[in-house]
């Protein structure tokens, strides 16, 4: 039997954290001396005042929980997050719509970044560190989520990465999470706390550095600025940004080796060495391309450019220096294409994810040699280790949910009057937990003009996308549901 | 070793059977006295002498066709008739360009019938015709292929359908091939017979009528009037050629089982469900948004309209009665992803095949059921048959390499300046082998303008788009060259 007191206590528990934060953003607008921050204290207030009548009422809950609550927890703590999180945004004014005001909180809470705001400077202070913080938030969420829930439901990606799944799945889930997650979130909050001097060092000022390093390490991409990194036209903060931006994209596991001074494990890792590859072949070719079509001027910036767009998207984080939609059209052809590969498994990343994307086209080129050579045993491998055949199929078939979640959800969105480009770009972006799309949501545009029923439909492409599909789905499975 | 020689005897064999037809040609053109009737006589002769030379020096080739043998064949006799097939157009002046030759040839032998042409009624009865019958005989050659040889190689979507394959690979093709050929050509040209008659009976000239059924029946879709099915305002000539586009896109064996009384046995078939049932569903959405957007006066012109275009792009044939691309948004998407679909295996269609789709979309469904149950045995069924993890991979493989061909070729495609809608439309009808595209090849345009080096990319896609790519790509791989 579904133990829900749990899932209760647990989101009390998580409300009153949500309530913490908010009261950290009320601090920075009592700092600035602006007027969000009665705003931000009655937020808190009902944040935490419901969160507390939940942990209490369920205080005597049995301390079980299993795969099912897992998934519940998990699915539900997003959708909560962004209802309350939006408080601050809508009861201040600063998004006067309910619905822009949810949009804009599940983008933070996904780390998708997509926005609807059209004066980002007009903000106060506190609600600009509240969105920054948001995305942070999230991607403390999908740490634990991704290292330390999925593997043990035997789904995701890393799967690949953990040693032995446990037996019967795991009747207590905890011990381990707490584990994976304290030695992770250290690292993570290390990284924030390194690329924010790192840009202050850099003329940044020290609200705009610890900012964009909350929304750099959750691969995010909420800017302080509405230009977006652009902004800042300094060659050393975007080579900050975009280094950080690939660490976060990389597998955290990896960060916590290399900060043991185990650096050659990460080179050895083969989805690193995939996404290290990919990165940089990909960036040439694009830097090419646009120093060939005079879109920039010198060599080293059409390389800067090219760089940074290119990891901001294979991140998913969806900061811009650059609209790549005014490209050679060849270029922007390359990023939409870059929005279906993703981060590494196991870092903040969204999207298909790396390892999925190597392990189908091993499998492909697999196939080629078993056509030829029929009787062959031929494993695909990853790491040195033979891929069960399971795990590919897993991976096949989350592909083509992901696919054909993209193909409904784009003509969900051309019945609102959109193009191929807009519709298939703002959902691409959105499942990717991205940012910026094509067409009439491109990096130099926003989703502030796209109807109501459009934005609460690409709030949960981004849900289903952050939480990697499967966890969704699940949920509205009758077996999910049988005991 | 590989038998070269009988590659050139049969090489040879079909030289001649193409200069045959080239003389069949010279008789239309004769009968209607125009200019291009030397030509022909040309033509026929180069054919027929180099078939001849071929077929002499090679008589004493050893009989055996093996794998490698097959393959090899094949693949090349598109590329051969392609290059003897452009002979009436080029030598006439018809189509001044050598590359726009080629281009149109392959596109007519491939069935795909995509066209470089800016004005079809200038051309004489003769170059029409040809035109026409080189996707006839393509349509003729893709039954062989897809029904007797791709089956016992062990690959294609029919391999589903064969009860057994052969254990060690069939040294000796020939007699099955013959067989099977001989059974499915009677039905092929039973039903452009029939098409004929009754096209000519709704009032369409004997020639217009015998152009369209051979190119109906092919899935080809070259028309003899620039403005295709459109030019025939008539409900009842349009429901014909939809009826017979469906008939070509639809299982010929199913075709054979209906016209030998069982009726049962077509509706049972599982394939042939899906193929019919996406079709309705599919057209009356087209249909109802057509309606509702008012871009169409009555119900039945909407409906006809939708159905019309709907069969033409699933079946790959790619007539047209209506320019989609100024349909409401929503449509020309819908039209997009149906490039995707393709007819059913053992069709003269091309694309991935309904069977390909279905069996990605159950598995992905099975794995689901598989995340929630994990020990249990879940095997995707197919005609009520468990089908076999291979069968599941090899599909899955397919649709990956194609996927990925459609991806690198869209990214070639723009270096010619193309925008995503453009690209992508003219790579996957061209893969699909389709006809129409997006953007700047709509089925209100064509492909004259695409630059010479796209049109022999093109060209290349539809080729391998034809031989179910794994016949291509094998060829370019190592492992089949070794002994």
């Amino acid at each position: 039997m579904l133990n829900g007191r749990i899932v209760l206590l647990i989101m009390g528990l998580l409300l009153v954290v949500e309530g913490a934060f908010m009261l950290l953003s009320s601090a920075v607008a009592a700092v600035y001396g602006e007027y969000d921050l009665p705003y931000f204290l009655w937020s808190a207030l009902i944040c935490i005042s419901i969160g507390l009548v939940l942990f209490v009422t369920n205080r005597n809950a049995e301390k079980n929980i299993g795969k099912r609550e897992g998934y519940i927890i998990v699915s539900m703590v997003w959708i909560v997050f962004s209802f309350f999180g939006l408080l601050p945004f809508y009861l201040s004014g600063a998004i006067p719509s309910f619905t822009d005001a949810f949009f804009e909180t599940m983008s933070g809470f996904t780390t998708t970044g997509s926005s609807i705001l059209n004066d980002i400077e007009a903000l106060p202070h506190g609600i600009l560190f509240w969105r920054s913080i948001i995305q942070w938030l999230g991607g403390m969420g999908i740490i634990v989520f991704s290292l330390a829930i999925l593997p043990l439901l035997g789904v995701g990606g890393m799967q690949l990465f953990v040693a032995e799944v446990p037996g019967p799945v795991a009747e207590k889930l905890s011990p381990r999470i707490a584990d994976t997650a304290k030695r992770l979130w250290g690292i993570y909050v290390f990284f924030t706390a390194v690329e924010t001097l790192m840009l202050w060092a850099g003329g940044m000022s020290f609200f705009d550095a610890i900012c964009h390093s909350f929304t750099t390490m959750a691969t995010g991409g909420y800017s302080t600025k509405q230009a977006s990194v652009a902004y800042y036209d300094s060659a050393y903060i975007q080579y900050v940004i975009i280094f950080f931006m690939f660490v976060a994209g990389a597998n955290f596991t990896l960060s916590y080796s290399a900060l043991h001074g185990k650096v050659a494990k990460v080179f050895k890792d083969e989805e690193f060495q995939y996404y290290l590859g990919f990165v940089l072949v990909v960036s040439l070719l694009v830097a090419g391309v646009l120093f060939a079509t005079g879109n920039v001027m010198g060599v080293e910036q059409a390389f800067r450019d090219a760089l940074f767009q290119v990891v901001s998207v294979i991140t998913t984080t969806g900061f811009a220096t650059a609209d790549y939609l005014v490209w050679f059209p060849t270029l922007s052809i390359i990023m939409f294409m870059l929005m279906f590969v993703g981060g590494s498994a196991g870092s903040t990343g969204g999207g298909i994810k790396v390892v999925r994307i190597v392990l189908l086209l091993k499998n492909a080129y697999f196939e080629l040699k078993r056509l030829i050579h029929p009787n062959a045993v031929i494993p695909v491998r990853f790491n040195s280790k033979a891929v069960s055949p399971t795990v590919i199929t897993n991976v096949l078939a989350f592909i083509v949910i992901y696919m054909l979640i993209v193909g409904v959800s784009m003509i969900i969105m051309s019945f609102m009057g959109y193009d191929l480009n807009t519709s298939i770009g703002a959902v691409a972006t959105c499942i990717g937990n991205i940012g910026p799309g094509l067409g009439e949501v491109g990096p130099a545009a926003n989703f502030a003009y796209i109807p109501d029923f459009g934005k609460w439909f690409l709030s949960f492409l981004m849900l289903i996308g952050r939480l990697e599909i499967f966890t969704v789905v699940l949920l509205f499975s009758p077996h999910f549901w049988k005991n």
